[in-house]
């Protein structure tokens, strides 16, 4: 273990009360004593995710998030609705770390020659727990960046680039032929089209702005429809005749776009088939990943039969595809880290900042176009 | 062929037009003469089930519906609205004749010993167009009744009985435990709890109305809860959690219950576990094979990330379990017709009178408890 590390770090908590409050603040947390497979990461560099805000806000209402602390030692607090309290029962009263994802410099690491291998290192790892000074990890969950490559760089190498290569991998190994993608412009959804169309995957993409259409031309995406259109129906039943897409991954998740993506899927196969009551028999799959809608999804009849709608997780899909597919993955993203995995911070933050109601209501609204990124050496 | 049978018989018929109007009628068609393999069926008995109402009525307007005919030679005519078109474009211009199966006296055979070894028989067979004064199948469509079994008897042998059976059949092949049943006051739901009960498979009925709990109770069942009650969410998730039921059949389809099974799926699996941010891991799926309400489904957060929900066909399970699993279920029906698989019927009427518009309205409300049966020798 490295000498010189403070004996406790501040981390970032959210913690659901018995009296329907969340609560958000900075923990000062012991530094752990790393096992002979343990690094610890001096943490320089975390995203925050869409997925991260979920567990950071939960159903907190934050028109009333308040601070109750002091800007440098912040306790945000904001009131959960009722209704909200029902999926927070399993979480009352634990105070939970936040940040999936996040890279930095090894700063102590164990006895064996792999954490040995990577001390002065800078990694990135996968593991819950980032928003904090400090991150111990098993070797396993981290990867070492490559030459050249910073904290800031090498940040989102799981989230992003894993859930954006899980597409065309799903997409084979579930007998599909193309796929539609909603919110299509996002950082993900850049990675996406570089990946589809270095690998000739036909993919429609799916935005509601014409400046993501254009981001997403200025790339090289083929398909591309505008959801705020009044031809967006006809566009989109086009777009998927040419495409054959049947599996879609949709971010936005409530409100009709799941229900509309598979009216068009269904409507694109019924075109210049015989008449069958029952619509087309072939499977068509929207996968909801993202939940940019809170509002329930609806799934209006004129489907036919053969559709389904789903929950996604990255986590189910990485334990299906075993140890040898999860390391496919990882050396396509450290080998593409600066090209197709780029990702783009438009505001860098410290925790305390993280912690500012302002901030958190512009970096909550999820806006296409900014994604900001927590450094706690700031 | 037998001698003495007409030329032509009626059939009845429902027409999309390109003018957006939705025709029944019936029509003269020629009696056609079986090949080797093939029977010729009087038609005695052939049930109205919701899944024959799709094709019969469609997206029309029945509040519109009219009689441009006469009343032994009726037309009747709806207006359907300009929503409902999309669906209906790919059956455009089509006459197309209904009725899922039915039972009756086999009156001509083609040479082979199978089809001449049912000549005079009752059988019931599943094949499509069976409100018609015959129908012509191939003998593998059919199945001979067992002796005393008359044609009203043995009416409704597939579409229910192999639905209600399919639903455990599917709960084992999909690795579930348990299931739950909506509208489950049905004869299909009644069905479903006698298989259930035999076979020792947990089911939670779902109905809306307390003399539905009292029908199904009677029955037998253990778990039923009224979607009516101000306790539904807290009845349903302490059935679900005593019965670990998380594959669901909904006969709804439209509104907020398929949401409401999956939330209380959720919510049951969260019991006494640990938290996790991404909710319950165990798969949870919503089949929907009818749509009593014809709004758009709709599924709330809140459901964890590991549901599903999609359409139901009974032909796709048919196909998939092969002929040795459908001979299995086959055998079962003919074994249990006038016990597990006995249907009831509240009306028995003409061709004649099926395209009567008040008549027409009533068997289409689905009300439970009615169910209506056309006698096309009547």
């Amino acid at each position: 273990m490295a000498s010189g590390l403070p004996d406790t770090f501040k981390q970032l908590r959210t913690l659901v009360t018995e009296d329907s409050k969340l609560e958000l603040s900075l923990a000062d947390v012991k530094m752990p004593t790393p096992g002979d497979t343990d690094i610890v990461i001096r943490v320089e560099a975390t995203p925050i995710n869409p997925s991260d805000l979920g567990l950071l806000v939960g159903a907190g209402n934050l028109s009333t998030l308040r601070n109750e602390g002091t800007k440098d030692n912040p306790k945000l607090v904001a009131d959960i609705p009722g209704a909200g309290m029902r999926a927070m029962q399993a979480r009352l009263g634990q105070s939970l770390a936040v940040g999936n994802e996040g890279a930095g410099t090894v700063v102590a690491a164990g006895s064996s020659d792999a954490a040995q291998a990577l001390m002065g290192k800078t990694v990135t790892g996968l593991g819950g727990e980032f928003y904090g000074e400090y991150r111990m990890l098993n070797v396993a969950q981290v990867m070492e960046l490559p030459e050249g490559a910073t904290a800031r760089d090498g940040a989102s190498c799981f989230v992003n680039p894993l859930t954006a290569l899980s597409f065309p991998e799903t997409m084979r190994m579930e007998g599909h032929k193309g796929l539609i993608h909603t919110a299509a412009a996002s950082n993900l959804g850049q990675m996406l089209n570089k990946i589809c169309i270095a690998d000739g995957v036909p993919l429609v993409n799916v935005v509601r702005k014409p400046e993501q259409e254009k981001i997403l031309r200025d790339l090289g995406a083929q398909h591309v429809v505008n959801s705020s259109s009044d031809t967006f129906m006809e566009d989109l039943i086009k777009a998927i005749a040419e495409t054959k897409a049947t599996l879609a991954f949709d971010a936005v998740g409530g409100g009709p776009l799941a229900g509309q993506l598979l009216t068009a899927m269904e409507a694109a196969a019924n075109i210049g088939a015989e008449y069958s009551r029952y619509g087309s028999a072939d499977p068509k799959h929207v996968y909801i990943y993202g939940r940019l809608d809170l509002s329930p999804t609806t799934i209006p009849p004129g489907v036919g039969m053969a559709w389904s709608a789903g929950g996604y997780l990255l986590t189910y899909f990485l334990q299906k595809i075993g140890a040898e597919g999860r390391e496919k993955l990882r050396k396509r993203v450290m080998a593409e880290l600066k090209t197709t995995f780029a990702s783009h911070y438009t505001d860098e933050i410290s925790l305390a900042e993280a912690l500012d109601p302002e901030t958190l209501q512009n970096y909550n609204a999820k806006r296409t176009g900014e994604k900001f990124l927590i450094n706690p050496t700031l």
